[in-house]
């Protein structure tokens, strides 16, 4: 490992050996070339019999592309990402590009970025952390584009930013609690510094005032099961007052919300307390939680981001800056009583 | 992005606005490097004002080192695998190392290995597929370790591998349910053609002859949750010799096998079946589930890959190959009738 040459074997050699040129070589081996089917598995063979690799990195020196793209991610915990990731390293190779992943442990990923600035990655997607505005800026100089993931700067047109829509889906979830019948409210927000949680509070709090409501009790969950649990036992230990429903803003958070109800406060889920979530992870769907919740829609989302980061990839111009919304849907299973007027005959 | 000259601002600028040796930059820029945390904070001030951002593919060409490690899953929906991605990620980063993600679609992973020596990868984590021997012998040759997790080659001695204890995990499950007076006891097989599943089935057998037992029903649940629940149908769907207790090959399945008892089948866990998994995902410990498990222990794992990948780093012996196995534990929960001598008085 310690030699710095692993091959000698030169792109030329193996273009002698296949019985052609050496841009077709380079083609070859660059996704997305336009090169035929059988060419190319002529350059592979004989690239495999002499042993040859080419070097990305010596192609991005002359390109100026990496073809690598930077993931930031906080914890694998958020059920979300996984299929986040999964998603986007799909998309990614379809187009020969690869994730280069980041775990961020610190809310401020200035020092994070400057490390992946370090490998020259073709673009930068945050899904944990928010960005200084200047290291946003000097990314938009360098002209490496950025998109924020699920969340958003405070000082806009600074940063692309892709993310579900948190405060119409938390309206939603407000009007459908009311017509629901439900009249003592509950919110478990989750991290209060966090664009998703403002939003989907904002969101929450208007679509209740429209109906002449507002929330009877809060809690901070903090995007954490064990926190929601907390949350859970100081809302509902007592049955003087209790909520009739609660929208829990992440659905991690409702998940242990239904089982604190269920299992340490034997309560039942929706006969005595109505659940929202908001997320749409694989395991709300589970038949032991059937959770009622508002869907970020992950494949558009991350479709969404890829466009961008392709718009800024293929364009001359300066990076621009966009931020998309993506509608997502309310989801009904049975963790919450459905509206009254569902089901009645006239 | 076109443009290869993302800034013409050299380490020798950035050396006399900070007033320091090159060699300084050069290493307040390595991750690990000896550099006091002044002299760090003086380089990267004079970086930032000069907007100087050092290249980590040119670096790559001198030093022979991308600091980069190939991941290959083939999908996420293993719950297992995010906690695997998160400490391998934040194992490498403490050494300046980056995971490039690879997720593969496929069985065969050569192809897929091709892509990932274009980019001088440092080692090769593959948690998803199986590798040829013969593209093993390559990356060998050309001093790339590779490292199979959660998996092993048929044909040993080419590629070092690090899992969990699966024989002796799933004898110890056997154990645990005869003792537990189960007497009909059935088995729900993960993917039939992989390396954990051989194992498990194979230690489960081993452990139930040691009995006198045998495995009394039998179906595949092919680490999927709705190939699972299709195979609790069919072993539990009839009340006439329906199995006592099941042990399920992963807990992804195990998790949909118990809500397919009790939701579907109307059928009580432990009371009228005992249910144990392996992994020790998470999930298996919510409220709901409470699941008994064997725990295949993740950071052990991911530390045993990354000391065996940093071996071969090291050293400029050849790449030596390892078989790791890492003992795990069997959780007790409540999912599984415990063994009749627990807590009985003499």
């Amino acid at each position: 490992m310690d030699s710095p040459v692993r091959s000698a074997v030169t792109a030329e050699d193996v273009a002698r050996l296949a019985g052609v040129s050496q841009s077709a070589v380079s083609r070859a081996f660059t996704p997305g070339a336009s090169v035929s089917a059988r060419m190319r598995q002529r350059v592979h063979d004989a690239a495999v019999r002499l042993g040859y690799q080419p070097n990305a990195h010596a192609r991005s020196l002359t390109t100026g592309r990496s073809r690598i793209v930077g993931l930031v991610l906080s914890s694998l915990d958020n059920l979300l990402y996984p299929a986040v990731t999964e998603r986007l390293a799909l998309r990614l190779q379809q187009d020969g590009y690869h994730l280069l992943m980041f775990v961020s442990e610190q809310r401020d990923s200035d020092d994070l970025v400057r490390q992946i600035l370090q490998y020259r990655v073709d673009g930068i997607v945050l899904g944990a952390t928010t960005l200084s505005s200047g290291l946003a800026r000097s990314c938009a100089q360098a002209r490496i584009p950025v998109v924020l993931f699920n969340r958003v700067m405070a000082s806009s047109g600074v940063v692309s930013s892709v993310r579900s829509d948190n405060v119409g889906g938390a309206a939603e979830i407000a009007r459908f609690l009311v017509a629901g019948g439900h009249r003592r409210i509950a919110y478990i927000a989750g991290r209060e510094d966090s664009s998703t949680n403002l939003e989907r509070e904002r969101g929450f709090a208007e679509g209740l005032a429209a109906f002449g409501q507002q929330m009877q009790a809060r809690a901070v969950g903090n995007y954490d099961a064990a926190t929601a649990r907390e949350a859970a036992l100081a809302l509902f230990g007592r049955a003087r007052g209790r909520p009739d429903a609660v929208f829990v803003a992440g659905d991690l958070m409702a998940l242990s919300v239904m089982d604190t109800l269920r299992h340490e406060l034997g309560l039942r889920v929706p006969e005595d307390v109505s659940v929202v979530g908001f997320d749409g992870v694989p395991q709300a769907a589970w038949p032991s939680y059937q959770l009622t919740t508002f869907e970020q829609p992950v494949e558009p989302m991350v479709d969404a981001a890829v466009r961008l980061l392709q718009g800024s990839l293929a364009g001359d111009a300066p990076t621009a800056v966009d931020d998309v919304i993506v509608p997502g849907r309310l989801i009904q299973r049975a963790s919450a009583r459905a509206p009254l007027t569902e089901g009645r005959t006239p």
